[in-house]
């Protein structure tokens, strides 16, 4: 049989990051390459006496198909992330990757153009390709997106929406100042541009304080996503999106007819746990464990590293950006350290136009402190050897 | 802010069936018009057993990110079902409603012609016109599908996908003899036309005997449907596909981009119940619930509406399509019958141009055999009211 695909499907690639994990899956390489939390510390505790609960106290219509916007009692907990805002302004998603699969199914007509920060996430630009987006990149430093460069974005190419992860980007670790969140705010009004706020990050904050949200800056025109696979559990499932009435009432259309609606179960078991406050507190724990390991990577880095490298060290997250100035191409460098036994992401794959780069992208929460330390040298033995 | 949704967006209605399912959720009203199991029926033991054992012997790994196409165990349950067919030919879903969307995602170029029976499944038709696609409609009568009109439309269209419910269609409850099956086969072949085949209701035959499906008659070409929504619980949210390799490679793909995966916990769930058997019980035991609730439908419409109605006795699944003969437009039948205090889903909705009609689609699963007595009772009084 000729197959048919669709355009989208043949110009797609498998994602990089997942041909990683399952290389370090199966083998005894140190893996700085995924997004993983770290499984020793889901709340298990909490979920399993939660779920017995359920099953003591719930009738059979616990598992009967239900509405496709998501518990009500989950909605209400999510509200109170914004201000002024009620669970009518909420919808719960398959994990937030879903979250964006909705809004490119309820934005994007073919070769409409989109903003992303340059680099940035590598799901979402795999998304947004299989739309068939025109998308635009607008570079991003310390502060936040190149305010300039964005304006002149909005300007020429009218773009359905700015996709933004203002902290704790993905994959640099950056966080947007409040002066940069403030420009976007004035150029997105001026040209009506939506603003896709993606955090999922957002709760796992080692030092600084918090700058406010777009959604909080901008209601009126920001779609904000977020996820509980950082601070709960991958498996559960749960992201959702904060959206104006009107434009939730068009994504939960688009939801119900690309699945009908997600699993109620795990949704009340989280409800539960922010209404305890059992989460919050977790996540206290996380960050406590966290920041260790982040600082022991960061240190790692001068260690052995010392000037050869740049990077910053961010302030939340799960990732470190490293400049590798010494190697013009980060690929080199992974096939050497894959053969010393460590994994990282180079940066090539982050870029809107998969450019090479020197830069590369180190995960600190899925490894021990020992294995920070002992994958940190092996990164530093191949970028030795490579230069 | 002047919302710019896609054209999709624009073009698609709210679900008739979600609104009837809200309005029926809400009152008294006897309702026949949605596609729900009986929650009373769900094997809630066996749910709470497993789901306690897997908290029990599990490590933490059961929350953290896993692959995208499901639990290797529930996958090799299910290609057991197809003659020849290994786990690496099955991809497990978000529901099969996700199935249809990762096909579209996965096929459809704008424009692009696919085929569907006269009349279809609702909320297959919504996700086509979300897609921009082209859909032609072939009539359907109680033997399947009209073979001299399908291939006409293969000759002429070119078509992607024949998107077929071939066993207790919905919305009519009609089944193809094999002979239909092997003369679809055959112009599928001829013609180089994928079978998209949906079998929902497969495992609920009350009466008669299996046909072999398409996936085991033309299994090069059929990317086959299935799911648990109707044997084991709607919020397990599993479904799944089976098709060739490249094809499920493909499909993977789509669902990587699109949600990442699925909550595996409930998969897990089902794999062990359908390795000890408790789900090949449970399906009797539905069997058993249902066929009296059938019948109780068949016999209270004879009673009641004698002559003036027709329809054909499903062997299996959830729906009597009536032709409500006395009556040209069946949505002012509905109009009457809510007033009454029954619901019913009028069939003009299932065709794809939406053209007025005198079918009505009853479901018969999530009503006691009592109120299915009382139902139909008010349902005819709606009818001599009208006539």
């Amino acid at each position: 049989m000729q197959t048919k695909f669709a355009k989208r499907v043949t110009t797609a690639s498998r994602s990089f990051t997942r041909t990683i994990l399952d290389l370090t899956a199966q083998s005894s390489i140190i893996s700085f390459a995924g997004g993983l939390p770290d499984a020793a510390l889901f709340p298990r505790d909490s979920i399993e006496k939660h779920a017995k609960k359920l099953f003591e106290t719930e009738d059979n219509r616990l598992f009967q198909y239900s509405n496709a916007s998501g518990v009500e009692a989950l909605k209400v907990e999510i509200a109170k992330k914004y201000v002024g805002t009620t669970s009518a302004e909420i919808m719960l998603t398959n994990g937030s990757q879903q979250g964006l699969d909705l809004v490119c199914k309820t934005f994007l007509d073919e070769k409409d153009c989109i903003i992303v920060e340059d680099p940035s996430y590598l799901a979402a630009l795999g998304l947004f390709h299989m739309y068939n987006a025109t998308i635009k990149a607008a570079p991003l430093n310390a502060n936040g997106v190149d305010t300039v460069a964005l304006e002149a974005l909005f300007r020429d190419y009218s773009p359905k929406f700015f996709y933004t992860i203002p902290i704790f980007q993905n994959p640099t670790g950056y966080s947007y100042t409040l002066e940069t969140r403030k420009e976007v705010v004035r150029i997105a009004k001026k040209y009506n541009v939506i603003l896709l706020e993606d955090s999922p990050y957002e709760a796992l904050r080692y030092d600084g304080t918090q700058t406010t949200a777009f959604a909080d800056l901008l209601p009126e025109l920001t779609i904000a996503l977020g996820t509980f696979s950082k601070t709960l559990a991958p498996d559960f499932r749960i992201g959702w999106m904060r959206a104006p009435k009107e434009i939730i009432s068009a994504l939960t259309l688009s939801k119900e007819s690309t699945d009908l609606q997600n699993s109620k179960f795990f949704q009340h078991i989280c409800a539960k746990m922010m209404q305890s406050g059992e989460l919050q507190e977790h996540t206290k724990t996380l960050i406590q464990c966290y920041r260790p390991k982040r600082d022991a990577m960061v240190k790692a880095l001068h260690t052995y590293f010392k000037d050869s490298i740049e990077f910053i060290v961010p302030e939340g997250g799960m990732f470190i950006w490293v400049n590798f100035k010494k190697c013009d191409d980060s690929m080199k460098l992974f096939d050497v350290a894959i053969k010393k036994g460590v994994a990282f992401v180079p940066g090539s794959v982050f870029f809107a136009d998969k450019r090479i780069s020197s830069y590369g992208r180190l995960n600190y929460t899925n490894s021990s402190l020992a294995q920070i330390e002992e994958g940190v040298k092996k990164l530093y033995e191949a970028y030795v050897e490579l230069s």
